[in-house]
């Protein structure tokens, strides 16, 4: 992300420590990026985001039986309670999504509460079945007039959105893409919703309410926007020629261009190779001729420019494109993918609780004498 | 409150200063408390809670004109949307309260949401009249059946709970004693709530998901719920010497005694010491003879016992219970409170924004090879 310096910024935290962890490390050793030790590399090319989730949660990666009876489990769990339809049947049709995915995760907590001593992982697993079916529920609901059966036959959760979203059986390529892409945004340390999180989770509050938060917190255009803004300004070019001048005239008016740069990375970021690889592959099945060679030239001249390299958004918004996602459910996905992270950390919260609470350094009027209403100006 | 420390806690930020604000000053000078640099000894005896929350928004105290104009702005925007009260119908009954007022939040957000480059006051004098409305058109529902109509004739937001709660108009003394609590509980620096309403804002998210997110930070029982945590306490002891041999029990057992010490306070919470004199009057005026007794005499043991003095929670309790109000609403009544300094704050991170995103300290594993699942174990 650009900046702009006009005014000193405060506040960010930025390389404060603000806690113990053992579920990530990113951005040091050449900019690398690890679940519990193990490579992201690694992740994407062997595993499947339930493997993933299991790891992140439980800590270590599952057995060939684990991960069987852990996919039927999230199967299971994909359907929703019947007030919970109802009420997202009242949300508006013109709805951000991500106020929709708030709202559900918010009520299934008064409709499925979190129960003191019950099994830490209940709510993690419930949510990443279902936080997918809330959305599309709501969506299919308004788009299609139809209270949509919930159960699909697909074994994993980017199986499960693309036959909810494409209303047919995907093809692998397109699911195992998206599988990918939530490995990939499953997890980063400390960024500003398992923050939100973590803040939440440490006045001992449900999860529910930690996962609400994070999903507010991602909502914001500085976090989990960038990948439908990084979207919007590839499809507005419709040749690398045109895509470099018009990157060029941006750059002059000193505009945000969103997908590139990253706080804890300096120069690249380890995901953006893997997807990139990807949303190629897959621009060659579309027989795409004109975004994938938009997206490289922005790209280069951002690189050529300002020395930033493409983050995880940028390639992924390309990678959601072509395998027929619109472009206002990319931070929805983030959402099915982060829930993952942000559940190990939660419980890692809990595990050695302390409240989260810093102090300001106040910078307001000294002591002010009290002036009755009558006199006040 | 009282830790355990058997166990290294890490992770709270105590201490560290994680931006600049000018909304309130806490903890220096003799124990003193500060809003926009108006002591809470004057706001508590001159103020109401209205022309608190002007203050804390809006940076200077209103003229007599300006409060009467906010007071009927405000008087107007207390009722709910349709559909509003359509989602608060589908909640159960037994639901907790704060996750009624978090999701009732997070829905207006889709059916109100906050247009960029509005008022920036719109959605936080939207939320100071409607989220007491919220929680009592659900729990009025359960509860009578009825659907309630949510436009009193009560000038202020405590005289609005009281006849909505009561069904009746309160009396004088109940109404100011919930408005000085109103005044108190209002704003307090970088506690957690409001810092993790700071952190979701920091994405440049919009209103509602930043104090969805305070809401269910305030859940959790080391933040919000101590007041509730305390009256249960009072409650369980017939006499003063059953109270201070219970106490002296439960310091023996090591239990955790809610209501008492603050991190940021060392000697003493100014605000105790408003709430406890209202608590008093209010329990003269209910003819009580054991529960402030009662309260006095746990008061005592913990200075004597531990050097803890009472926070905010401790009396507030019992002078919400002398009001009428049950036990359950003590932590509803914060959020109706600290809506205003939540505001404050999140307008206040919108003006200087910068991403809130602290580092971990990695503790976990070091780089892992991988295993295919086949030799899993």
């Amino acid at each position: 992300m650009v900046e702009t310096k006009e005014k000193k910024k405060t506040g960010g935290l930025a390389g404060i420590v603000a806690g113990d962890s053992s579920i990530c490390l990113c951005g040091v050793e050449e900019q690398s990026l690890r679940y519990r030790g193990y490579s992201i590399e690694n992740l994407a090319e062997h595993a499947t985001f339930e493997e993933v989730a299991w790891l992140l949660l439980r800590g270590k990666l599952p057995t060939k039986q684990q991960l069987r009876d852990y996919q039927s489990h999230l199967m299971k769990q994909r359907d929703l309670p019947k007030p919970l339809k109802a009420i997202l049947e009242q949300i508006p049709a013109d709805a951000n999504m991500m106020d929709v995915l708030r709202t559900g995760c918010s009520a299934l907590g008064t409709l499925e509460p979190e129960i003191a001593g019950s099994d830490p992982f209940k709510v993690a697993d419930r949510l990443i079945a279902c936080l997918s079916s809330i959305l599309f529920y709501w969506y299919l609901f308004h788009t299609t007039g139809k209270r949509v059966d919930l159960n699909t036959d697909e074994m994993t959760v980017a199986g499960h959105i693309l036959k909810l979203l494409l209303n047919k059986t995907p093809i692998e390529m397109h699911r195992r893409c998206l599988d990918v892409s939530l490995i990939l945004y499953a997890e980063h340390e400390f960024n500003a919703s398992t923050f939100a999180v973590r803040t939440i989770a440490s006045t001992l509050s449900d999860f529910y309410s930690a996962i609400a938060g994070g999903i507010g917190a991602l909502r914001g255009p500085l976090h989990g926007g960038a990948n439908e803004a990084a979207m919007e300004l590839i499809e507005s070019f419709s040749t690398p020629d045109q895509a470099e001048q018009g990157v060029m005239e941006m750059l002059a008016k000193k505009q945000l261009i969103m997908g590139f740069g990253h706080r804890v990375y300096t120069t690249s970021d380890p995901r953006s190779v893997i997807i990139k690889e990807l949303a190629r592959l897959l621009s060659v099945q579309a027989k795409d001729q004109r975004l994938f060679p938009v997206a490289e030239r922005i790209d280069q001249v951002m690189w050529r420019e300002k020395k930033l390299f493409t983050n995880l958004d940028f390639y992924s918004a390309l990678a959601y494109h072509f395998s027929g996602i619109p472009t206002k459910m990319f931070t929805p996905l983030f959402v099915f993918a982060r829930i993952a992270g942000w559940s190990a950390h939660l419980l890692e919260q809990r595990s050695n609780n302390k409240l989260i609470r810093p102090i300001s350094n106040y910078i307001g009027p000294v002591a002010q004498t009290w002036l009755p209403i009558e006199v006040r100006e």
